[in-house]
């Protein structure tokens, strides 16, 4: 007799396909959910909905590259957010999305579990935790890999000996693919001393004969929404723009960070758009906002960042700083010249409408007709006043 | 009859040469005082002392470069500074150090007036005035640029009239170097749009022939004390670095920024050493440091470099911020290898004795002896209970 | 032959009767504008109009009540901005308004000039002026007090002989009344070790007899709009509540803190209303609001208060706070119970349908159904982990 | 044959008095250990060696308020800590210094196990668990209440069968008191709109026939050293304090706000001597300290009273957070004057040779001779100009 239906959130790799196998002995009934953040090869769809369905699941794939984008992307990018100052969440953004979207077909199927594959070390058991549970309270989670301590070598045993293979290559790293980057773990980034071979890039593997290109990117209200003068959705944005970074070596970047659960983690990870995106859109806002706007996106996106990271998208803190950097971004609209070089990028100009660097008013390193050198002198005597009596002090009363 | 002694800040350039000139001519004592913190050439200090001496003036050459490593580099690297998320704050670090010196002469000499070549525009006023008046409440302060507005085409023709003229470039860029690292402001750092030619990069121009070179720097409680295994000095470490990455092409910027006055400036920059230094620093942190301890260090660090750009360096708050960044190092202790390539640097790996990725206490991905997954399960139950309930909250009101 | 007209920001006391004086004998056409934000008796208003036109001014009176309520006191209350944990920043949210009143009038009659009566040591003289120099940025300021150094004494002594004496009273203490409280300066304020005496004290001098008193208030999205069950608009229910509070001896403090300029400024204060709506709304939010709402909420607002105190109202930072603030109080709806004792209010209790102390979900000190002890013990264990990593680093390295 | 030994957190109160008797029960050798930091009178502890022996366990008694008020007191003070805005700490400060002293006992003694006696859902399991773990990693830890979950009723029938009856107060609410405070939480507390009867409090019972008393405290480097001119302890002066301000019915009030877990807890304390301590340095800092002093600290306290709440206490954030506080106090000396009134307290001066408010600099509302309306009318137009540029570029766009 069957247990009910369990909705697992499934990529087709080793962990997933083993939780497939698992359920189904243990009387489950099975809808197998792939939740296309745009990291999938129409190959390994197909291979991923044959897999699950001849293991007596069924089987959904939905594109959720829409939602990632306008839900999580925008915000990384309104806020510049890069963990440990390199790392633009490629993974967080997705995976609170598939989440969602899994939560919603356990709601649509009327499921009373969902499973997912994740160890009992990582970050991603806390975010499907979270996520589900906040969306259906009462329904029952299911971890196999985590609540019984299944090996990476006991999941492929037992998916060979269902006459499952796996490739090797999926058992010496584990890769996560996705629109908004790729990560890479396993060998070298278990040290910290070690840097990745060659081969384990494949979105910035340098392509043979290009050179260095200048594209321009235009922002409205913070997001991107034209590249070289053309007019796309910030998702075909982001695709043209992995190619064009990616084939040029750019976007490779290593990222040590803190785990939810506070171990150290590091992976290594290509992710030539977001990299390239947030660099733009960081120097456009040096020239429209101002100095404590500045500031305070930078507190504000940093902490939105680790509560992203962390799983806690639900927490309404997060709309609040959501607010916050919308109306942040009301002049941050105008145009970034990028060079994609060999490598690494740069960004070599900015222009805007709304720009701050109004030349008539005044120019860094001149006199300027608004103030006058005695207004100068006079703000120069008394905004340090408070500096300069404290230590007026001290030297008193030493 | 002399109007009594006036120590002036004298870089030997078009603005300060200006100010010995007119200074003498309006019968002040002059005391020239060159700040060599690591930016002047032998033939430039020569060439700053006869024109200075030439004109009237008594000349004195101090080398501050220690004092500026101690003070400023070494908060600048234990706080990874990045103005701006680029600008490792070259020009701030040495002007206050300058200005204190200053200072401190005029105290020797038993001057009535500090003199600076400052514009009413920039941030150096600031700074001068700031630090001058902190150590000495009641001197006189006179900035004959900014009080007369002075141009730089007037600068120029009154040295010429006085017998000494200005080489051209000169006036085409206004160029500081120093130790850690040279400002270019001028023609295309005016205009946001556009990027400086190659012609205006010096510190970081390709040698032909090479290649790139994987360097170690050894860090102790934060501080660089060794390169590739050799023990030195940070002074001497600052300067093997800025040979072997500005070679290379490395150290590149442009920082746009918010003077201390509001207005927005622009400048390029190279700072091959510095911008190293502090990337490999960041990344030691990451395996030493816990999250918060990152956290604050960063928001503490942003704001420490915003007081100091701003000429605000005698503010208590920044001995309070100096106390939590020292001891936050006290475990920053390691090694960082760095590819330094061509026109690019990155983190290879880290290594440390301080080390919190302890293998045998939790491997990232896996799970692991000190806790199973039932703990694992109630800590994804309890870590987001609060977002949760916000969330159930909403949920049944609506 | 006139000098063309001028806008004098007017409140009828000893330094604006001054400056219309000294306008008018220096050739401008007067405009005095009284912008009455709720501190004027009627008797005042009228002896200030009738004085203003006996010099030969224009007169304005224009009531501002509901902008400051608007634009300024409800994100006072949002924010719980009590700066320096006491002080609901009564005269700045009506500085800066006055400022936008008389910018207004500026334009609509057309003046080349603003005049202001503040010293140069204050705060006031920053917000006039930034305020009006932000709405006409090429207009003329006046504050004849700062630029000539006017002294109390001379201001009174000019006024007597053009037939205008000043009362005594006027002359010991500077007050400043508003809805949003009273401030009072001079004498003991000036030295931190005195306090005032009883006489100093109008708003909160108690009234014989009265007994303490239960008050009920209600909030809709952070904003008080009902008083013991009674609907009213947040002016009338500051007055209503000004009375009741004031009357029992409830509101008075005394505020030291940092000037615009950086000294140190003392005041008295008396704002009945005000400590007891930023008490009631804090601790409604502690109901329905998230840990890191509340963490943000605060450092956002003490920021917030600091730069509505130095004038800096027109940074877009601000707007972007409000929209931070105005998000974080969809849920802020509730009552409050407050007790007026005699001398100090406490709040007694809140309650609200957004309340996030669900009973069914989990009371403080018992176990609760939706987890139990086991799950609370992984909580234990994986929770404080990277604190107790570090410290076993230590313990081994030492 | 024995378990071995446990380490039990006792308190001679309902919940570890059972535990005594089930650890005993169960065959462990039990060393029941009473950590007295300041709330305990002889009678209590009498009785609780008397109950702990009785049922077979060894007994210690230690003493920790030097350790509470050196360790933690300090740095609330300090930090000027209120959580919420309202509550001093009192248990969190006390507990973590308990855990400690236990694990040192269980170090000592050799024992396997540490064992209390909290639930699963309140504060106190989360800090004895990470401090224990934290100090000694392989430990057992065994918290009866929460694993078993074991109510109230069942603790007292258990003991009530071994002939231990425990007395009906102990079950109505449940009192923590401390030299820093007492909590009392139970019945009214559980609804946030119930207020607690006169009934409950003890320490803040008003003393007939007392009147209001104006005190002076000294402070040196940040820590009360001296009351009404008498140099004693911190501990003595915590404990004569509580005497004096409680018996004039100073000190009580209600503290909801967020638990480790998650869900809202509300309690009442009494804190008479805390309230008063904290509120005269607070003011006292306001003298010495500069703005961004003020700024930093209560951002940074706000969160070193979160995490010291929370149990996580050995972050080494905290040492870095505590080296800023201690470097922040070296000008905090001076003298505060309080008044001790009926029901409430308030600062009424201060005074300190660090003063910031020096009368020959600058006097709040008056001109002054280090600068002048020039120098002034000059920073009005500098200090507020990004502001107003970013609004003149706002009314062009519009």
């Amino acid at each position: 007799m069957s247990r009910g239906r369990c909705v697992l959130a499934y990529s087709g790799g080793l962990d997933t396909s083993y939780c497939v196998l698992m359920l189904i002995n243990e009387g489950w009934d099975v809808t197998a959910v792939t939740v296309d953040t745009g990291g999938f090869t129409t190959e390994e769809l197909a291979e991923a909905k044959q897999r699950a369905e001849s293991l007596g699941a069924d089987y959904r794939c939905i594109d959720a590259c829409d939602e990632v984008y306008r839900d999580f992307v925008t915000y990384i990018v309104k806020g510049n957010v890069l963990r440990g100052g390199v790392y633009p969440l490629c993974v967080a953004a997705e995976r609170v999305q598939q989440a969602i979207v899994c939560a919603n077909v356990a709601k649509e199927v009327g499921a009373v579990a969902v499973a997912h594959g994740s160890t009992g070390a990582g970050n991603d058991q806390v975010r499907f935790d979270a996520v589900v549970r906040t969306m259906i309270p009462d329904i029952e989670i299911i971890a196999p890999i985590r609540d019984r301590r299944i090996s990476r070598q006991a999941s492929t045993d037992a998916l060979a000996a269902a006459g499952m293979p796996v490739a090797k290559k999926t058992t010496d790293y584990s890769i996560n693919a996705s629109l908004w980057g790729t990560t890479i773990g396993g060998k070298e980034t278990h040290d910290p001393w070690e840097y990745p071979s060659e081969a384990v890039w494949h979105m910035t593997r340098p392509k043979e004969g290009l050179e260095a290109l200048e594209v321009t990117l235009r922002f409205e209200k913070g997001c991107p929404v034209a590249l070289n003068g053309e007019d796309m959705s910030g998702v075909e944005l982001i695709r043209a723009l992995n190619k064009l970074a990616g084939e040029r070596g750019i976007g490779r970047g290593i990222h040590m960070g803190d785990t939810i659960i506070g171990i150290k983690g590091r992976i290594a990870f290509e992710a030539p758009a977001p990299l390239v995106l947030i660099e733009a859109h960081r120097e456009l806002e040096k020239l429209v906002l101002t100095k404590w706007q500045g500031f305070w996106k930078q507190n504000l996106s940093t902490f939105y960042g680790n509560l992203l990271h962390e799983g806690l998208y639900f927490d309404p803190v997060m709309r609040d700083i959501e607010a916050f950097l919308d109306q942040s971004q009301v002049n941050v609209s105008g145009e970034v010249r990028v060079l994609l070089g060999l490598g690494h990028s740069h960004v070599l100009g900015v222009r805007s409408d709304k720009s701050l660097m109004a030349l008539e008013v005044g120019r860094y390193g001149e006199d300027n007709a608004y103030w006058d050198g005695r207004d100068a002198a006079g703000f120069c005597k008394l905004f340090p006043l408070q500096a300069s009596m404290a230590t007026w002090r001290d030297q008193k009363n030493t």
